[in-house]
């Protein structure tokens, strides 16, 4: 079969570039008689590929030295509990709720200290995000975190909450590489790579050096999880998911060739136009987030019936469009457009899109 | 360059026939359109490969029907946290401490309550397993813990302790499907992939039911290392690694193609056996394990000078022979002879033995 327009929320598409060289590379990376897959994590070759990794997605990101760059495992889930274990000092921290994994992480935060919610949009089914201007920090709070990008709602702050000295902590994970993003402004970044960056099995975690001088707060977090310590070792603590890193720095490259995040964040915001301008006009189709909040990487949409979704989503699957189910929370149809999702494969969606309506109004 | 024989001790080798399967399938996998990497962890495709490689694993280790099988991520490291939070319901468990990484699981596990050191063998350097027959296991222990194959070391316990009623749990990363195991025997085993069973990123934990009925014993443990959760989940609490996944499903059923545990056993006892008898023999190389605990999978030995060692092991190099150096706490070599590395190799290694150690006599 030729290769489909994948839309799925992550993993997700790959540049095929990427996994063109990383096919090429399987048996014999670069002359050195063995794969990726089998090289010690303490060799030259694999630092070499590490560093190259890290050094591109500094340039790619423009992250400050004063930042550092952690390459784990355990996905976002993981990060729900070691960012309350590293950073909770005072036992509190505030939260703003604004989707599933914004929930999810808050939950998981309660287990270690007080997690305030200082803002949500649950009573409106996650449609958009809550207005910050009115967002008020309390006292004491040691980071104030948000999900940047609602992958299950398509939601995305455009806007970030202003939190004094108050250290701001952001799930990236579904906007990462999406687009230009000041590093400066958090105090720790981290996505998972399934989305934008690679494969499954890759948490980027981008921290302020201040914020890891004294080791975790909490004496039950994990050793796996001192971010202090994974620093110190080069997030070579214990071996990390080589070839996920592998692919990681081929992805970097390929966004920099592209033109970098300037580039990625004009076609990703051509892409996801393409889907809100048919939506904003469908009599069919219509987009679930509000405007001023729709996210640049996940567009949700559904028609008035489950039938008539679940006959968009075979016909499109027909099409060589998959992915295009929405998430199980919420149902209808999920379009995410990630950085290797072509225009052309959001051009035929658009089309297929527009045929199916037509065919129901004739 | 030809591929070299590789005995690096973890990430190491893989068949050949895995990575020339998995290099043809990366643009498409079996005519789906899309690599494994892009594939959402939902899908169908996605979920018959993960129950391929679970019932693969299950055949060729035969894991009774009571033992839950999950495919975590974060290596061992992450695991001395999780087994204490999990089991330790009485707040105290035993540790046989017989090379570093069960000195490691056994400082992680003394932050969550109190670890006993029932045997150890540091005082030789943990160049033997300690004697089981004058173990005592004390009442109340949640359970016992082993490093079944020191990989740094070269050891392996040949005989399990006798621990009663107290479930054994075991570290068995470096002899994980190096030989049949009777996983009856333990409460919990695990291994880290990145030695015979897969690629870095991938930590299979198989765990008796009963063990988990209850969930985690300690409240501070991360929902991500919730075994029972991680159970019902069927390893998709959240985003596992997809691809290293894919690729220990490749690899167990090569073994099983190879004829099972039984004929990797023997096998590898052979391998191992070429390098033991050879190092009894020789003048200028000596093993560094004692007879009786050597391991399997990892052989170690050394010459009586660095600078010997250090031409010895750039020789190799030279010769395709690579990953010889030993683990930088202990020096010397070592010759890591897991399934995947073929008997040719052992030769070639043995080989270049002799014309190095009569070259120096000569």
């Amino acid at each position: 079969m030729a290769r489909v327009y994948n839309f799925s929320a992550g993993p997700a598409a790959l540049p095929e570039g990427v996994l063109s060289e990383a096919a090429d590379e399987m048996l014999d990376y670069r002359g050195c008689g063995m794969s990726v897959l089998e090289m010690s994590h303490r060799s030259q070759d694999f630092q070499s590929i590490f560093d190259d990794t890290e050094s591109t997605l500094r340039r790619v990101l423009g992250i400050p030295d004063t930042y550092r760059v952690l390459f784990l495992q355990g996905g976002a889930t993981l990060e729900f509990a070691g960012i309350p274990m590293n950073l909770m000092r005072n036992g509190r921290a505030g939260y703003l709720v604004t989707g599933n994994f914004a929930r999810k992480a808050w939950q998981e935060a309660e287990k270690y200290g007080q997690a305030d919610v200082l803002a949500t949009s649950e009573d409106t089914d996650f449609d958009r995000i809550p207005d910050l201007d009115g967002l008020s920090v309390p006292e004491g709070e040691d980071y104030v975190y948000i999900c940047q990008n609602n992958t299950i709602y398509g939601t995305m702050f455009h806007d970030l909450p202003e939190t004094g000295d108050v250290p701001l902590v952001s799930d990236v994970s579904s906007c990462f590489l999406s687009c230009p993003m000041d590093v400066s402004r958090y105090g720790l970044v981290y996505a998972g790579a399934q989305k934008n960056a690679g494969p499954a099995g890759v948490t980027v975690v981008i921290v302020r050096d201040d914020l890891l001088a004294d080791g975790p707060a909490l004496t039950c977090c994990p050793t796996y999880l001192d971010y202090r310590l994974e620093s110190e070792k080069g997030s070579m603590l214990n071996t990390p998911n080589t070839f996920g890193i592998y692919l990681c720095g081929k992805v970097f490259r390929w966004v920099e060739e592209q033109g970098g995040l300037a580039a990625m964040g004009a076609v990703n915001a051509e892409k996801s136009g393409m889907l809100y301008d048919y939506l904003d006009a469908s009599e069919t189709f219509h987009g679930t987030a509000r405007p001023g909040s729709r996210s640049i990487a996940n567009v949700t949409f559904r028609t008035d019936s489950v039938a008539t979704d679940a006959a968009f989503i075979a016909g499109a699957k027909e099409r060589g469009l998959v992915g295009i189910k929405g998430h199980r929370l919420v149902g209808g149809m999920r379009a995410s457009v990630y950085n290797a999702v072509p225009v052309e494969g959001v051009a035929a969606l658009v089309s297929y899109m527009r045929e199916f309506e037509s065919g129901r109004s004739s």
